[in-house]
């Protein structure tokens, strides 16, 4: 079943925010019955609520939307949405006494003065908020749904776990397991060179066990190909049938997962398993590889610290990087990032430690060592090495690109431990 | 102006990636006579894509497409969107020159078995694509204008930026000169409390310049209240006189900025400009307080570096912090909090840093320090201090809350120096 969804919002069409719900929602749904049909992301002016209902309707029996449920005289979704269904605003006790429960949550006092959260159009169903003040609003018509949420993405993910998927679930009881997504994760390699030169049969080969589509990852040089597998009594066997398929092909030596993990919870996952611990100096990513280690749950346990050292003094001072080796070969270059790695390692006592030290741009670059270069350096058990790298891209993407590399490499490392 | 802006793509529906392309698109146009009416994210089949051209031209004049025009089964953008024209697929000479160029550019031989990049509908466009293999492509059909762009970001940016907007600056040559968005950025107050309580006129006031918007920031426990004017001779006289209303206001002392930078632009520009440089320790937020400082170009000046010491032995080893302070108070406490911050700016020699020991979660909480828990330490001139706060919220949202707090705390200390 389609779901249409409605991002209500000047701050979504003009670059200020980027919209955090529809992915969300989307991996939510992914293992239900339900999917989302179509994203528009619209103003926040009453015609364009209306008509941009008229077109979803036309299209799907559900409709979330997303925003414009505040208190501010910008939040106009409530009203608009009472006009779309000619219904005036009214003020039941129930709505009273939901408003009033979430001001007692957070031990203030609400009255009518203060917004127009008690206000909802006659016949809709107000909702609780799990960690907000504002309502959701339910509202059936002839076997169509609107289901309206807050935009904060706390509450609009509160609000769905808790009120609306429930609420749908049961409304449309069906028998449709859902759909699996496996993915198959490659990297440092085209996706042209894939589907054209290496593999000509294999996209053939996965779609007869579901739809599949393929993602060029920029950041990793490398290409997602998903298929779409129907959960039903054949699953596992199909699972094994494409494993199979990726094992004897010749693409296997590119496939760093077959899976829905990121890189970095891949790499602590196995880091766990093996017991292992990491460190990290980090000069140009500039504790964008630590930051994303630990944004993984029982990073803790494996990862031990980094040291960031975008002054050179830093990385002489923290790591015991030479003042020679600086000043002969310059802060990006093999020989510092070398002894950038082994002094991380020893100063965190790890297993395992990466080092990056680069040009993220747009300055800084020169004609032997322009924007882009970077130099990584890796030390375990009695292995000590280094390397430069050259890639393309602005500086977040530089940051980025470096930090793959790097992570890249460590999961290398951790795989052959 | 307005431009409908439509994203093809099953994986921006399933949850695999974000849109990068809008946020990007919106920023691009604020300045200009164009701006984003409407955004549609569809899953890549041709029905959709037709149903979604009929709706988008009903109200736009100006469609652009993002995604679709790579080289796999999936994508289909071209070959709807021919359909929809009721055109036929051609090859002509200037498109096999093009896909050639962009070839050559990388050091690889193209022929057409490679992919379908030679063919274009008929009457179309074809246009260079200044950093990938794909073509671009435009087509005018009574005054109304497709523009085709491939989804992968910097391909997307870069065709916009050097040939989609000399197209359109030049097709609708109109004597608009745009709009300026005016942000007075608050911070540690409600949207309500701003509205309802401290200045029940203000939106009133503002509103007599432009549009005005107001948007929660929950990252920061602030509003960004935003007044978009319209660029005209009398521009400068509005901003004084907006200003003049804010700084007699009693919000005032809550707004952190009047402008549109980022926390960390805006330090990274205070910092230059007093000349003061800065380190961290960050322990719960590993490594991200130092990645966003580093996001900013410029921020080499004035940021030393960051000790992440995610392990306690990191903490005692690199930053100092005493063994007994951890046994008696604990990691995540004042005392540990305030080490850090003094042996961080010790180790890096800086003028100011800042630390952060706390409980990002899901584990690791207890009663007395649940999730959410965070000691933030400060060290600069001769004073040095520390402070517990509390947040509530998941692992990444932790991670940018306690993140924000450090930084706000760093910007109050960079504008009294």
């Amino acid at each position: 079943m389609k779901i249409g969804l409605l991002l209500i919002g000047d701050e979504l069409l003009s670059g200020r925010i980027n919209d955090a719900n529809g992915k969300w929602l989307a991996t939510q749904l992914t293992p239900s019955q339900f999917e989302i049909g179509e994203i528009k992301i619209i103003h926040d002016t009453k015609q364009d609520i209306k008509a941009a209902l008229d077109e979803l309707f036309a299209k799907f029996d559900i409709v979330l939307t997303s925003g414009g449920l505040g208190p501010t005289q910008d939040d106009i979704t409530k009203f608009a949405i009472a006009e779309y269904y000619n219904k005036e605003l009214v003020n039941l006790k129930e709505n009273d006494d939901i408003v009033e429960a979430h001001y007692a949550r957070i031990n203030k006092e609400w009255n009518h003065k203060n917004n127009n959260y008690h206000l909802m159009p006659k016949d809709f169903t107000i909702t609780h908020n799990p960690c907000g003040l504002a309502p959701g609003m339910i509202y059936e018509d002839q076997n169509k749904v609107i289901l309206c949420a807050p935009g904060v993405p706390r509450e609009f993910k509160q609000l769905f776990n808790e009120v609306y998927s429930p609420f749908l679930e049961n409304k449309f009881n069906s028998k449709n397991k859902g759909y699996f997504a496996l993915s198959i994760r490659t990297y440092a390699i085209a996706e042209e060179a894939i589907f054209a030169d290496l593999c000509p049969t294999l996209w053939n080969d996965l779609e007869k066990f579901g739809k599949v589509s393929s993602l060029p990852l920029s950041d990793f040089g490398g290409v997602d190909i998903v298929v779409t597998l129907e959960v039903n009594e054949k699953l596992e066997e199909h699972k094994a049938m494409i494993l199979e398929i990726i094992n004897n092909s010749p693409l296997s030596k590119n496939v760093w997962q077959i899976g829905n993990l990121s890189l970095e919870e891949y790499i602590v996952k196995i880091a766990n398993e093996k017991n292992k611990t990491i460190s990290f100096a980090e000069s140009c990513t500039g504790g964008l590889t630590a930051s994303k280690i630990t944004d993984v749950s029982g990073s803790s346990a494996i990862f031990l610290g980094s040291v960031i050292s975008y002054a050179n003094s830093v990385k002489t001072n923290l790591l015991g990087v030479s003042q020679s080796t600086l000043d002969l070969h310059g802060a990006v270059s093999e020989k510092t990032a070398l002894e950038m790695a082994i002094g991380a390692r020893k100063v965190c006592d790890s297993d395992i430690s990466i080092s990056f030290t680069g040009i993220a741009g747009p300055g800084g670059g020169s004609e032997q060592k322009p924007v882009g270069t970077v130099g990584i350096g890796w030390s375990y058990k009695d292995i000590s090495e280094s390397k430069i790298y050259n890639f393309v891209g602005d500086r977040l993407k530089l940051k980025q690109r470096f930090s793959n590399k790097g992570l890249m490499k460590l999961l290398e490392i951790l795989k052959g431990l």
